[in-house]
């Protein structure tokens, strides 16, 4: 088996867990937070430094290693694993969620999604075998079925017939995997805001028998009390023994209400993004380094934080860099901000071994703000 | 005494010599290549990559740091060693050159130079006071003189009126300066293309007596044979027992040339700035990583080369960085480019302490292009 899944324990006050995914290039921890590395790099960082701060695996993007430099030239150099020097596990996307996001450029057919480059308009065609394919010349420890994720609002209507042809395009995918020894393949539960739905892709998507389960379709700019209560509605559903991925989740707040409900796995571009804004992630909440209080503040971004960012650099120092536009500032915040999200999932992992994860995340809330 | 200089040994078939220059923040090997660190950075890199790298000494602007984000504030966090994390020397340059680049938006007077930021502006005045103030909250371990760069072509009247200014400057530099024990002030020798004039400002500087002499006013679009021939008519002038800093030169071919005509200091960005632009600095010559050449050429930069992206990364995968204009892709182009500049200068000094300077540069052409 290409993947395991095994849990350690479990909250007895909610659906958190502890487990152990076990992936041909290493064991991970869960709960875990993926950095993304959309185009074979996490943005700013080399794989050494991921590692440096506990990083056990990170994702890529399909679609843009589809589009450059190719999945067929990254197949020749041995893998995605070997074409960017990261020996761990690697989570692939399927393309579709960038694929439905192109708008005009695209044309969906039963067959699959015909659509243009955003890079130089060329015609391109992606279908659940060819999203597949590629996964599999990349050589990923998990490939994700390829599967539309419908925007928010959508009328039901339209839901429930694109939760139909996922669940089609999800059977296909399983059906034209060639390496399911040494590639996972999971299934992806849509049904947008709509819990009857959301039940019925979970548990239609579950008869398929994936070895592990995202959650889709949310963090698509709904309400944050919608978007845990179609959790709460779509997590009951799904098989305790396999993982759970939540996708497109990446702000702490979200992270610990996630694991709440159940949630192993989460992945999101925020924390790299925001750090090339100028923007710190702590545990009291988002920081704004460019900030002209900061001018003359010779202080790290965060006292409490051991990460090689805060140990050795000022506030004002990274304030100058961002106000520069100097890469080693968008290094050092990125370097920071992905180290936080690996204390605070260890943090995470430790309450629920401990048991007290409903405290902690009380205590969590009493310095964090949602700002 | 802030910085002295020892020349260890002196090759016997031409001016290159082997030195020490020895600073309050650490002891420097010469010939050296100092890399440029602009904006308190050295572009892409951290101060611990610059050590493992093995640069001993970078030099910062005066200029730019004087505007963002103020030599005061720096001396508020404690100078620009601890302001920037790197404890070891640095040489500032005194803002003059970047001042009279500025064109139309400065007007020079005997007293300084009245400019307007190229970022808000506002109106500034650089004099040689306020330079070397400036560098004095910065803290940096050598100081240049405020002098005038006079552009390439200029007519020899006033090469030689820009000369005079420059040593009335050099001797209120060296008059103004208040701490000659824990920071050195070198002058800056000028004469524009003018043998004659170059043999006067070079006397003239010498005169002033300072524990350095930088060669200014040379790489600015002359052609290298002019450059070579004034420059062997400048260093027969300054003291042997003196380091000679060459400002402005960072191409390999340049530095062996330098070397063989008594240089011992040199700083440019071209390493740096070509490394954002894709291109490598080798043993034989420059190597467009962008080309499409490289697309699938799964090999290292350069295969003798140990740097960290040598040994870790393809010339395809740093291709690819580059082209989605990904920010690792410059980092580990400006890593090779710093660590190939580190080991030419070790060759060098190699081959100076063996006396046999004259067969390797002899060697060194035969495999370098200059392209
Ligand atoms: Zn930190
Ligand atoms: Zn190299």
């Amino acid at each position: 088996m290409a993947v395991s899944y095994i849990v350690n324990q479990k909250s007895s006050e909610c659906d958190a867990r502890v487990g152990t995914l076990k992936t041909p290039h290493g064991e991970v921890e869960t709960p875990v937070f993926m950095p993304v590395g959309t185009q074979a790099t996490v943005k700013t960082m080399t794989p050494d430094e991921l590692k440096e701060l506990e990083s056990e695996i990170i994702l890529s993007n399909t679609y843009h290693l589809y589009l450059r430099p190719g999945s067929k030239l990254i197949k020749e150099a041995g893998g995605l694993h070997k074409f960017m020097n990261w020996d761990r596990p690697i989570l692939t996307d399927s393309g579709g969620f960038q694929v439905f996001s192109l708008g005009n450029r695209r044309n969906i057919t039963e067959q699959g999604v015909e659509f243009r480059s955003h890079i130089d308009g060329s015609k391109m065609f992606l279908s659940p075998e060819k999203a597949v394919e590629i996964q599999e010349d990349l050589g990923s420890d998990i490939m994700m079925v390829f599967d539309e994720c419908p925007p928010y609002p959508a009328d039901e209507i339209y839901v429930k017939k694109s939760l139909d042809r996922t669940l089609r395009w999800a059977k296909r995918c399983k059906d034209s995997q060639n390496h399911a020894d040494k590639q996972a393949l999971f299934g992806i539960v849509q049904g947008g805001m709509y819990p009857k739905l959301r039940k019925e892709s979970a548990l239609r998507t579950v008869e398929l028998d994936f070895p592990g389960y995202a959650v889709g379709g949310l963090s698509v700019g709904e309400p944050k009390e919608l978007m845990l209560e179609v959790l709460e509605n779509t997590t009951p559903f799904l098989p305790e023994e396999k993982p759970r991925y939540l996708m497109g989740v990446g702000t702490a707040d979200y992270l610990v209400e996630g694991v709440y409900r159940g949630i192993d796995m989460f992945d999101c571009v925020f924390p790299t993004r925001v750090a090339r804004n100028g923007t710190a992630m702590t545990w009291t909440g988002k920081m704004t380094v460019r900030n002209a209080s900061y001018k003359k503040d010779f202080s790290p971004i965060d006292k409490s934080c051991e990460c090689y960012t805060c140990k050795n650099y000022s506030r004002a120092y990274i304030r100058h860099l961002v106000k520069t536009n100097e890469i080693l500032g968008f290094r050092l915040i990125t370097w920071h901000n992905l180290y936080f999200l690996v204390q605070l999932m260890k943090e995470i992992r430790q309450a629920i071994k401990n048991d007290n994860f409903k405290d902690w995340r009380e205590s969590f809330y009493k310095s964090y703000q949602h700002n």
